[in-house]
């Protein structure tokens, strides 16, 4: 069964996919509630840097630092450069990713870092991401640099 | 003498500095022209991911990756680690620092992916953040997540 968050993260990323974006969906969650929900907004936004986990960050709004230091990262893909650093800007404690199969972020830094990564490498994330990619693949790879 | 492309993000900080915000500017510079400016939004926006690095890669809009990586990067303050994520998922070649005497971003890191950040030490920039962390210890504080 899929946990409620990863849940509310894949509901984002579909919501962006309707809209005509990329699909990809995160939600922070602090003190087991939802208190930011975003997905990538590279197409509808126009936007270089709003990926779905600093999308979901900037919604959350200005929070304080103690309160940053108890979240967990929930995002349907593992985070890229720009995600895990912000998610170490911040020191997030622990980042839940739905999978690294279609792209992986520098997972093995970031737990260096000393935040608990877990990969749950959910089907339906990645099934999402690999019919994503296999029909746009030029606007995947503008979102990761390449 | 202060290169023009420095001057331009120390005239960035000095506009949001103007506007109630975080002193630090950043601007992006493609084959000799910039191409992006920006600086720190979090009191003008209410916005916990637009550091003046973030508001200048969103301002220069979606660019092609081929483009990015002859780009340079110039921040006045020492890029923190979702500033320095962002220059290593775009493939920015070179970091020009202001100062990081203020504050140190993941610089190793960064230079160990193979991005030649050079640090300036400006006294202008070392100046301006100085007076701003005495005035405004809280707001510095939140945004760099402490």
């Amino acid at each position: 069964m899929t946990d409620e968050f990863l849940q509310a993260a894949i509901a984002e990323a579909r919501k962006g996919l309707a809209t005509g974006g990329i699909p990809i969906g995160s939600v922070l969650v602090i003190d087991g509630k939802i208190v930011g929900r975003g997905h990538n907004q590279r197409v509808q936004k126009g936007s270089a840097v709003l990926h779905a986990e600093m999308d979901c960050f900037e919604n959350a709004g200005r929070i304080k630092a103690a309160d940053y230091k108890r979240a967990t990262l929930y995002s349907t893909l593992s985070p890229c450069d720009m995600c895990s650093g912000t998610a170490l800007l911040y020191g997030i404690p622990k980042v839940i990713v739905g999978e690294n199969k279609t792209f992986q972020g520098p997972e093995d830094y970031v737990r260096s870092r000393g935040v608990d990564v877990q990969v749950v490498n959910n089907q339906e994330c990645i099934k999402m991401m690999e019919d994503f990619i296999a029909d746009k693949p030029e606007l995947w790879n503008e979102d990761i640099g390449e």
